[in-house]
């Protein structure tokens, strides 16, 4: 594990690290020869910032790999996301809100629907409004013997399933058959000690659908399909693998999710937008030494198509950098979890635009933040996960290696 | 081992590699927007030199990690620094010139002093001048049983200590306790093989302090630490990895040792400044087809932060250039084991600048030889120890490899 040699060379100093990470914050021209969304967007803070700093390109995981925000997350930490991995039952557990212990199962799973020969004929269930939702799973919340079984509507026919009790193990299949037209699988132990939660899954799934059966109005749901049956993942933690105290800002559940999973203090921020955010900054900035700031809305445009819109978040963005200046961080880095260009409506493969500005750096001297300034940086296409120790390196925070 | 491939892929050739490392040459500008050392240094032979080479940044173990002298050495001689290790105990012995042989172990010590309970109050020993240490080294060489002992001052309370003997072994605990306020540590033995030298080094450092004790006038030491207790590191011998007939240049004792270490026949230098080094090159040019040549002076005007200092002497350099271009070497590196920017005052993570002249490189077309210059060359920022599998193929040593 390469984390493991910097964690041995890390050293207390009285600096500050800001991450703040605009989520999907890469993107692709609408037209051939046009400008990205960064590109396109009037930022005058962030290329005078750019000016100061070393530029480049981080990739989270490796080179064509586009990725969901757990591991692009995990790997802007500083992680191997390969070896680190947050299950999807984990990443939906935390993302609605829950509050995981170490020793629960998390569960992703979806209301469907099935027909009298019990074939699976819509995975989700015709996407099932949100009350309804709700409310049904506020009645499939039970207990099976001593297992405590939590349901939580994500949105619409998604769910996060949380289990609590003694002597589980996730070491089990998954009952989702993946496809309309077949059957639900039973859950199954993939391992001895894994007999009791197997069994249990499939009580509580017939206890659902026995539920959802006797509600009324008949609701379009009448099965559970269950996968990403995942235990706690085991990090080493940021804080120490790292040696600060890390705050962690962030308005949405996933994200402050992740970085709870990392050991992160996630601080509470009053109100609902990236500029209630920056003010929660403002507020605990004599209590930690490392910042992670979270902008989620520049993925929404992304994943929405809508390549103005995230043209004008990211000039907002721009707009509050001299606030974040003025905490005069020692060592501030400026990207993304990974790319969602609003050509492609979603997230990519493309290497992520990020600068590294600190006293001690050797600027590219490049007044322009993009991705095009960018990849003439010299920091050039790196893993995501070198970013972290060359904050702290900036930092002053990593000893001399002497072999 | 990655360098593995290569060595089985060396061939013969009548090519002469010449390896210039300028010691701490990486530097960082005093102000934003300013220059660096090398870039504020009038450099017409380099930069003519870098017109017709490709250019780039050399990492010696990896982005954020600042190296002491013998990884960011071994790095650039082609080693992986992560699997092979100088110990700090067979740095501190070569660097005073000690002449190694492979079954004595190496130890870093200090002078330091204790109270009358047996805590250490000064792991220095007040910095005790270099004319009483001296003279108490002499005084401590000796004889336990068997096994000799050499004490050599390194500078004020700084010792190099060899053991020369039978039947030892260097897994055993160090003495100092790295801190003030605590009593030093007996020396413990980690395998039953160690057991003799354990017990064998604790007599040594009572008989040191007795001595020390009846030295008149009472010196200001009267204790010594141990730490870094090293065997002879077991490279493979560059030499053989690289099919060359290597020699080394160089005043400094650290490097002199550490090219020794790696099997490089290390030349003589008349006088002790690089000026003559360039002789001792041009006087051994025909003996020799592999030449590391070593500047030590680019690093120590950094770390004494004097920036001025580093530009006069990396512009001395630049005028000895054409001495070295007019033996026609086939491949010409002129590169450093690390960063040492005035600004710091220290060794840096930063990368290195460097290039790489051939008759058969791809130049990059860049006319001038700094660290920005060689951020747009196209070798890009890379691991130091890809240099010299690159000098080799661009030497005619590297056969073509069928998988």
């Amino acid at each position: 594990m390469d984390e493991k040699i910097f964690h041995e060379l890390i050293s207390p100093a009285h600096t500050k690290i800001v991450l703040m990470i605009m989520d999907g914050l890469g993107g692709l021209p609408l037209e051939p020869g046009g400008k990205t969304e960064l590109e396109a967007a009037r930022t005058p803070n962030l290329d005078a910032l750019a000016a100061q700093s070393i530029l480049g390109l981080t990739e989270p995981v490796g080179t064509g790999i586009t990725v969901e925000s757990g591991p692009g997350h995990l790997a802007i930490f500083g992680y191997n996301a390969f070896e680190h991995r947050i299950g999807r039952g984990v990443l939906e557990a935390v993302g609605v809100g829950i509050d995981l212990e170490p020793s629960d199962i998390a569960i992703r799973g979806n209301y469907a629907t099935v027909d009298a020969a019990g074939v699976v004929t819509d995975r989700r269930a015709g996407r099932i409004c949100n009350d309804i939702s709700k409310e049904l799973s506020k009645l499939l919340s039970t207990c099976i013997g001593d297992i405590e079984f939590q349901v939580e509507t994500v949105r619409e026919h998604r769910l996060a399933i949380v289990m609590r009790g003694p002597g589980m193990s996730a070491s089990v299949t998954s009952s989702d058959p993946l496809k309309n037209g077949y059957a639900p699988l039973a859950i199954r132990p993939l391992a001895p000690e894994a007999e009791k939660t197997a069994n249990a899954i499939n009580q509580f799934i017939e206890r659902s659908c026995r539920v959802m059966e006797s509600y009324t109005p008949r609701p379009p749901a009448n099965m559970l399909l269950l996968r990403g049956i995942d235990h706690y993942p085991d990090f080493p933690l940021f804080p120490d693998l790292f040696g600060v105290r890390a705050a962690a800002i962030a308005i949405y559940p996933t994200y402050r999710g992740i970085a709870k999973l990392v050991g992160m203090q996630v601080l509470q921020v009053e109100g609902n937008t990236f500029v209630d955010e920056f003010q929660t900054l403002e507020k605990h900035w004599n209590d930690f030494d490392f910042f992670y700031l979270h902008i989620k809305d520049t993925d929404l445009a992304g994943e929405d198509g809508d390549f103005d819109r995230k043209v004008k978040i990211i000039e907002t963005v721009d707009q509050l950098m001299p606030r974040l200046l003025a905490l005069h961080p020692d060592v501030l880095i400026v990207g993304g979890d990974h790319s969602t260009p609003a050509l492609l409506k979603g997230h990519s493969w493309h290497p992520v635009p990020t600068l590294i500005y600190s006293n001690c750096v050797r600027a590219d001297n490049i007044a322009e933040f993009g991705e095009r300034a960018c990849s003439r940086g010299s920091l050039g296409v790196v893993p995501a996960k070198s970013i972290m120790p060359l904050a702290l390196a900036n930092a002053g925070r990593i000893m001399k290696w002497g072999g």
